[in-house]
């Protein structure tokens, strides 16, 4: 990424203040991995006790971090293990042979003796261009300074740290008060194309001062997951990089589990609006697009007609073109494998009911799609009329900055 | 399709010197469908005796077209049955609920009243937008001109007329000996968008002077469709629309079946020269690609690889970038669902080995790369190394031409 992007239009309107989740703490350093003048490396620390939980891209070319979080991922936290999360941005070490296992055990092990945990305790991420060996003496270099640096409100420049394409950092947060305490969640997210289901090319970081026993959080994270950044997509490509990984600290005081029902909603509440932040990123996007199915013969099959529109290039260049060519929705469901009947089926864009029983509506006229074509969120819904399964996602437009984006992001 | 798009830069110098196929004559007409100023419709006659095979688009909204054709297409002839095709640009009749049927039936009793055939004889075809209602009263009136200039040598004027954003006219043609006897093949298609496997925005008609029964004339046809025409994308996306006719007229007085060496080879030249062509003329392409997947465990699976590369957004805007970033290429093969070993992975560009064993090849230097992106025609292969499956397909890259002419397609 030689050059700078202009910020997203889709972007909010600035960072939200997040709050101080009791017991992680957070630092950020410029070690220089590919970018200069910029901080690329990000530590986070939970006090021990914390539980950790997560989810990752299921490429079958997944990079040696990934690999190495899977096997670890699924461990009780021994008494007096905390944990460490460090993170770079600027080179993915993915396909990198056995020189990136070599390159994630340095830095493990560069954090391990800094902060005196065990390795199995250290978390890595790489983002950024596949393929090149990870400089990883740069960021073992930076880990004493990161060490020194870490602070409970570095959140915010953990965010920024973390961007590759990315137009804008981004967070979310919640506080919900259970059985009369107060509970606070915290994330950060980057990524912004090679996004699509099966997770994104996506790095989240959700922490929270709840307790929860790990195999509680690993199905809360596992279940939302598939809710919300398994439900959004830009490019319908799937990275190998692709990692969600939460912290619960317990600082508060407060146990929670997997049925803890305001603690569950407010966790859903930032894992989708962090989602939906990577989408009003999507490279080159202009739209914001929810697409809903209903009245698909199962969940499963409105999932696969969502995807169908939500991918489609024909689709998304019109949404960019402002163009109501509903046309092109009937095409996307018509060539996504899944059971539709053309007779049945009706589509609205936004509040508009466009097409309804296999041709378009007596009412319709093309003004009134264009008009909804014109806002920046546009809502598409579909319903095939065959049964009760339904699914939403969310994407963006397809438009020339995406190209441009992407035809030179590394030559 | 309000402007005229520049003739692609991968189209051949000119159209072929295609030759007469005796039994079949050829008529173009401007009936106004949708474009002013340019024939937009084209009527063939087959001869009495003629077999015809054809395959369809498997959409579940396929148009109306494409339905009655596919009532058809299963019937042998009766004696002194002849069959024509009629086929309309500007208008897909897809998605127009019973008015569509309606239109196909008033388009097929005014052909078969000109020309006394009976209705189940004459097929036709619709390209262009989606859902709105076809004015086949245009047509119709526009049916006498078309049966009084029934011409052998028409052919190219057909290819012309059947053009929606196509930037040139297809054609393709073979000529070969059976038993001493010469045997002509020759075909016209149009295609550029919404082109993905399970056929494509293609219409594509082939014509033999060969006598062949229709039952080993399906089976070629069906066959040789499933090595040639399924396997070119442009943009993943299939139409509702996409038919191959293929009529056998018997003329020339040689018989052949369904192995027929000569025959069944030119007949597979002259499928893979027409599917070529449309990648070729793939909307905004600069770049011709031929992926080959090799060393897959299954056939199958390599077409899936293969497919996932040639379709994923990341590799062809690479690829129009001229940036020989071959990461992309991993992360469409782990995408892909479908068996691969990271560590048993090579990668080549052109001849240039770029990664071999999971990692970089140590011969490799960027430039190397760099010069194979530069040329027109590029050739990505992908040995997986798990066992014998292998399968090619072809595509084109993914540039801002493709932005521009899809985004304001109908608007």
């Amino acid at each position: 990424m030689a050059k700078t992007l202009a910020r997203s239009p889709l972007a909010p309107d600035a960072f939200p203040a997040l709050p101080v989740i009791k017991g992680v703490r957070f630092a950020s350093a410029a070690a220089g991995v590919k970018y200069a003048g910029r901080n690329d490396v990000m530590l986070a620390h939970l006090v021990p006790g914390s539980t950790v939980a997560g989810v990752f891209t299921r490429s079958a070319t997944r990079s040696a971090p990934v690999l190495d979080c899977q096997a670890k991922i699924g461990r009780d936290p021994k008494d007096g293990d905390g944990a460490a999360i460090l993170v770079n941005s600027g080179n993915s070490n993915a396909f990198t042979g056995r020189a990136g296992e070599g390159s994630v055990k340095a830095l493990c092990e560069a954090v391990s003796t800094a902060m005196d945990l065990p390795t199995e305790r250290v978390f890595t991420s790489s983002t950024g261009v596949i393929g090149e060996r990870l400089p990883h003496e740069r960021i073992v270099a930076k880990v004493a300074d990161l060490v020194a640096g870490l602070d409970e409100a570095g959140i915010a420049g953990a965010a920024q740290a973390i961007m590759t394409t990315d137009t804008f950092p981004k967070g979310a947060t919640a506080e919900i008060e259970v059985a009369g305490a107060p509970v606070k969640i915290a994330g950060i997210a980057k990524g912004s194309g090679m996004i699509a289901p099966d997770m994104a090319t996506m790095l989240v970081y959700i922490f929270t001062d709840a307790a929860i026993d790990r195999e509680d959080l690993q199905a809360l994270v596992s279940g939302i997951n598939d809710r919300t950044f398994n439900c959004i997509t830009v490019d319908s490509d799937t990275s190998t990089s692709d990692t969600l990984l939460m912290g619960a600290t317990g600082a508060s005081g407060v146990r929670v589990d997997r049925n803890t029902t305001a603690f569950v909603e407010a966790l859903e509440r930032v894992f989708l609006d962090l989602a939906q932040l990577v989408v009003r990123d999507g490279e080159g996007a202009t739209k914001f697009v929810t697409v809903r199915v209903s009245g698909a013969e199962s969940a499963a099959d409105a999932r696969v007609h969502a995807l169908s529109i939500a991918n489609s290039p024909l689709v998304k260049t019109a949404i960019a073109g402002e163009d109501p060519n509903w046309g092109r929705v009937v095409m996307a469901i018509g060539k996504s494998g899944a059971a539709a009947d053309r007779d049945l089926l009706s589509i609205r864009f936004g509040d508009v009911v466009v097409a309804e029983k296999g041709w378009v509506s007596p009412d319709y006229r093309e003004e009134m799609g264009a008009a909804v074509m014109r806002e920046p969120e546009i809502e598409i819904s579909v319903d095939l009329g065959l049964g009760e399964g339904d699914a939403t996602v969310w994407t963006c437009d397809l438009t020339h900055g995406y190209i441009s984006i992407n035809a030179d992001y590394r030559s």
